[in-house]
């Protein structure tokens, strides 16, 4: 069945995504499906394979492409550009070859964040197998990082927690020389812990219930700090505690900024009304009123809330965002119409 | 901003919603926002007015569109079709007066689903005061009634539970003339009860709870009776349960149908299959697959399962919907789209 | 620390729990330990090993009990009683050995509630091991046989759904002998299915949704039917359809019981009033009021609702229970306080 | 039906529920039918009367208790004690005249938790009109005041934030005097928003959704900041912001403690294990384990966990309750066991 009413006026690009029977992928899938721009022309997994519309029976009539075995070969012949939506350690594995024949390639783990492989190796227990590519690797972030990302053949997309709170934290961090300390209390969807058979994913444990984990130790907050660190131009210590919430998808992170000097809650927000104002999909909320994540579920939306302290030196700000879309999914699409040419907004609205 | 990455190459229709604040309302909105056919011209409800992103902020920077108090000549000015999503005998105070006009009109309430006002107002509860529009009013299931809804200038649009009912019963009501009796144990989420405050709607009510609600006494089960009549050439009865299920959207319909006469499972699935052979919005599970609400929710799909007991005299049906979308927003776009002869799909992928 | 204020005056009895680290093990851990006439002696599970309040946070300062490597030496030596929380074909590995060596056995598997080890067979695709036990062990619903449950040295104890099911058609199937035909649609929370890492019972893909499953298949219909025709004393066919509650706990079974006469809604709560007039777990809401899971949660009531159709031959039933509680583990403590003479509702109120 | 297996040897207590319609009044329902020293005699409501068993179900056969339109003189005839489980500005109204008559009461409400009206005035936006009495208001914290309470007339009862947030501060509030400020971040389940009828708490405003409210303006940060001082004997800045998870019950703070001076985490763990060490409700974690909702859902436990920055100057502790028990009517419950001489632990394991 067509599901383009009209034809799309400029030559489509060939799109692969590796590794999609996760949360991540299947959300990758539904998004290129749906673009103007884009031909699916490989789908590929290492564990399951068969129709797409088996495994995922919501592409019943929608698709009639089949996930086959991953193989770089038939990647490489069928795709332009490559979304990996693999587990940490098996993106940097094929990153490298992928990239050596030509294919632009979106990566949606963590393996190419860091600048520094020693970082990566602290935090997720694992040696870095490709080295070499760390450094071609533009951090997609499009709202601070649009211009690198135009040229990029190389995408590093971020994590989700990280997403949420550098958007929130940027136009404080680029502007705000007096900042002391930085706690970042995170709260997910469970989609977000990916689609893995665990008994502490099982519904009974996750629904009516709600708790912190890897308190102070969770491995988005190096990834925060090196992008602050960047806006910063010096280091800022954050303290990070990651908390689940009993629903699908959502992200919502409550940001406490401890300033020096006083500021305004005006000042504040004429600061991020400006810092965003050309972004499509930044929302800045107006003063003293807070986003919800139901407002950006299923959207590439990231809302903003801003709120001061009595004494005006501490900042609340709330940022929320769908972990799959704006966290995951959306974001590579937003990072693969930037390094196109095709409109941002393409295939996401 | 601009959502639409190319102009659209006919001209577009005027659009006007009449009743934003509802759930059907909301949905409607966010429809018709994204297609490509319609401009929203007017947008009006009789209790809230002022900007569409204040009442909802899902739509900051989708829309600058405000919402109007009710004027219905406004709506005769701005628009060439009015979607009336108000309660229950409010769109037969307006419905009369637009047609009148010489605008389309496409009714989400119950108000003109009765061929016979007196059917409406034993269910209902209210007189019907525009009696004069009910034989007007062609009956908006598309599957059923495409030829009809092409020359319509008025669609009485299903009610939810009705659309997943009769779309799972209709193969079966007009080949088999000895069904005997016909069971429908209806659930449904909570948007289908409203916007509206009431405790027996609080969280705390819904939440970890399920009940049976109007139990053989719900107001859908005599708009089902109709249409099962008129396929069926004769009255077939049916017992009708509704209940409550704990989530926001989605309806799945369990439909047992009594045959005198035995069949087997591999001629009923050749006749659902063959039945909706053409169909872009209905889904057919393999024989002795089911479906389920979360791969309707946010479609316009209803997706459809079938299973045969031993004796191979009672089918199982089961159908799901989402009851904001083919329940009610959805379906109303799909009639809009065959009204002006769009492609059926265009705004519902 | 001890939990109870006033000393037992009688002599208590030792308990123990095989199988402790599933859903229906904690919950017996959690009622015994609140049993006033009851010393928890033992408690093991094969694969978990550790302290209690280790396994299940819940219990830190509630007990020091540490789970054991199942050993069945061990349980005959420091028990009078014993539930089996085990899953099937686990119960018949052992119910022999601990009956032979004179303890009395609550087995909560299905492995006993079978008269003919053939059905069992056919249903749960498993030889059955221990036959001779078969005719010893009494179904354990005390409305229905608590006279040979006082005598019992073995207790099958009733699934969850025919816990529901055959509560709420026992005063028909035992006075009606004009039953037709029975639809029984039956949804459950999903502790039903147990406590396993499994994707299918990952949040993700049982939050906001709702599905039908084992459609006219379920192995707890012919369990249903064998009691049902001990009741009725002739077969009475039944379509029993299971679909999953996105909760966590807790049983509706929607129950469509066809006539041959016609009755009145008078009678029929007066049948049910009567006949569960002395049970302290079953409570029959008003003619024409309809119970809900939530008032039942944490408890072992049963909850029933009556209605009858317009021509006065169609019976609806609603019959709720908590499938952790009435459905499995408090109804296997009632059964305790009947075979040792206790209050029956002791320690589950 | 008698619930209860062994008649209490003391002489047991007569007390009455002002306020019974709403969740704090159907919690202490609940709580008090079970309290073996407990006779209710008195149940009220301003705006609900008839069986209590009719307004809450989950009652049907546990009580035949009716709830009468509020009398003073009724309440005085006919309790030792009272529980206002009234809204605020409504105990104010009663308090007085229940204590001149020489009642005992627990006002659950925030009406005499201040000791300052003009605090009160301030943060309930409504004047205080019983001034006279706030200074005989013991506030029933156990933990902290349990010898006041010992010979307390009148209890003030905390918020339900404040609890969780109090507990878990307050080994660290009494020993360092080198606390730089406090972050409480804290989450609560809908029932602690009351059962009113409102579209914010309507299920699918709340469902698969989170959000901030109160951001740094919310009332229960002035009641812990008093407490606080009162420990520390200086004042401690807090920022304290509210959030709206989607669950029944449970509320989970989680709170950031800059120190000046570093520590450790085996001395911060040794100290809350000696400040807590033989209270019954107060679960303290291991190191680096953190508590869950769901392991005090139903529960008057308090859990609590630690955690230390690498810097080991801040500190991160978890605090969770049952909004409705250990924040209402479980301490309620647990002040009037200690007023009385009863087992503190009574009617509440």
């Amino acid at each position: 069945m067509n599901n383009k009413y009209h034809e799309y006026p400029l030559k489509t690009i060939r799109a692969g995504v590796l590794g999609v029977s996760g949360y991540t992928g299947q959300q990758a899938l539904a998004l290129l499906l749906g673009h103007p721009g884009v031909r699916l022309t490989y789908v590929a997994a290492n564990n399951t394979q068969g129709p797409v519309a088996s495994i995922f029976p919501e592409f019943i009539n929608r698709t009639t492409l089949v996930c086959h075995k991953l193989d770089i070969e038939e990647a490489v012949q069928k795709c332009d550009i490559v979304f990996l939506a693999l587990p940490h350690t098996e993106s940097m594995k094929v990153a490298g070859k992928l990239l050596k024949a030509g294919l632009r390639v979106i990566d949606l783990s963590a393996d190419y964040r860091f600048k520094k492989s020693k970082v990566y190796e602290t935090w997720y227990g694992h040696k870095h197998s490709d080295k070499k590519n760390l450094s071609k690797a533009i951090y997609g972030l499009p709202e601070l990082f649009r211009q690198k990302i135009k040229n990029a053949e190389f995408i590093a997309n971020p994590g989700c927690y990280p997403t949420a709170a550098i958007l929130g934290l940027a136009p404080l961090a680029c502007t705000h020389k007096d900042i002391l300390s930085i706690v970042i209390d995170a709260k997910s969807g469970v989609s977000g812990a990916g689609r893995k058979a665990s008994v502490a994913l099982h519904f009974c444990e996750v629904n009516e219930n709600f708790k912190a984990y890897k308190v102070l130790s969770h491995q988005h907050a190096p990834e925060i700090e090196q992008y602050l660190y960047g806006l910063a131009g010096r280091s800022i210590p954050i303290h990070f505690v990651a908390h689940l919430l009993p629903i699908t998808r959502g992200i919502l992170n409550t940001m406490y900024v401890q300033l020096k000097e006083s500021t305004t809650l005006n000042q504040l927000h004429a600061l991020y009304k400006k810092f965003y104002k050309i972004e499509p999909f930044v929302r800045l909320h107006p003063a003293g009123e807070q986003p919800e994540i139901k407002n950006v579920t299923n959207t590439n939306f990231c809302d903003l809330g801003l709120a001061l302290s009595r004494d005006k030196r501490m900042v609340v700000i709330t940022s929320t965002i769908d972990n799959l879309i704006k966290g995951a999914a959306g974001q590579a699409v937003q990072n693969m119409n930037i390094m196109y040419g095709f409109n941002e907004i393409e295939g996401l609205l």
